[in-house]
């Protein structure tokens, strides 16, 4: 059976989560608590040198790193990834985009309010992160003002990418309100058969949340 | 014929460039100068709203952009893009790395000591993008003592996309004489069929990168 190292309430690795879910395959979970250095040690950075969870693992031992690949290496022959090559090309586009222009300020201002002590100094990046992710969000609700889906026609891998982090933006302090097809996109996303919502935040982080 | 909106001596344009010189296709290349606002006009982001080069023009208009992606859409069904699933799937994997763990160390260093000026507060940073950038290039490194390229078997989309920031580094203050490895890659791409240098940079860049 093929084995997923996460963090069930990191978004790159829900992302897995979810498309598998979707698939209704047999797989593996194992917890790995990379906000707490699991990620580091010696073990597991001779599987995967750059240090990140999620990593897929097939029976063989093989693994296969960063999110947005495991989504398209898993989806591949499925309605979750076109087969066209111009809509594929715009599929993997918003992945890009998700990795290079949301991740970095809509999951990182969440990762700050939430697994930082209260008086982190990465608590000052803040601001700049919110304006940052929310010119992301303004380009997501650009697109869907004349689009149902980020994938193609239908639901499937880039929306599975852009979903994992959008639906937990509050998180970060961003206010959805300001987006509405935005918000009605992850409604639709949230109704997709075999939906799976991330898994909820430790009663520490929750606390840290509610307090930022 | 194919046109590319781009800036010459930005890595993500080049990697549209050196692919396409390799595969010797023709197309026009249409000069943006992102480093001074030509990527903000309200035309620009009419068609990409992510204000960002390089963008992919085909002949009836439609646009694709992500640097990553235009490599995968143009290289489908040529030696450049592995056709084997897992072998595609870590082909991808290394540009989702680039964009996510290089990128944004490797090339940020090289502009700001290239394009802002010498007492720009971002100089701040370089400190912590030094660093940051040398775990990537570690992480090629160790890639590369049991593997000749990152796209597979032999060059291609994945080598492209690591190769356009990596072989500019020095630009950004990186020392590539502590990875022999990924410096010897280097010289094994320069020597591949059809490649094609990066356009110098403009005298007043360079002078900033010799000073800096």
């Amino acid at each position: 059976m093929i084995a997923v190292y996460g963090m069930s309430t990191s978004g790159n690795c829900h992302k897995v989560r979810l498309l598998l879910e979707q698939l209704g395959r047999e797989y593996r979970w194992i917890e790995v608590d990379s906000a707490n250095g699991a990620t580091r040690t010696p073990e597991y950075l001779a599987r995967n040198p750059n240090g990140k969870v999620p990593m897929l693992e097939l029976e063989d031992g093989r693994v296969l790193v960063e999110s947005d690949a495991i989504l398209c290496y898993l989806a591949e022959g499925t309605d979750y990834l076109p087969t066209e090559a111009w809509q594929r090309a715009q599929a993997l586009s918003w992945m890009f985009f998700e990795q290079y222009s949301h991740e970095p300020y809509v999951a990182v201002a969440r990762f700050i309010r939430g697994w930082t002590p209260l008086d982190s100094p990465r608590r000052a990046d803040l601001p700049r992160l919110i304006e940052r992710g929310e010119q992301a969000l303004a380009v997501m609700e650009k697109h869907l003002a004349s689009a149902q889906w980020f994938t193609g026609a239908g639901y499937g891998v880039a929306d599975i990418a852009l979903f994992a982090y959008t639906d937990r933006a509050e998180d970060g302090g961003f206010d959805l309100g300001k987006f509405p097809l935005v918000s009605a996109w992850l409604a639709r996303v949230r109704a997709m058969p075999g939906f799976t919502p991330m898994p909820a935040v430790s009663d520490e982080v929750a606390a840290r949340l509610a307090s930022s």
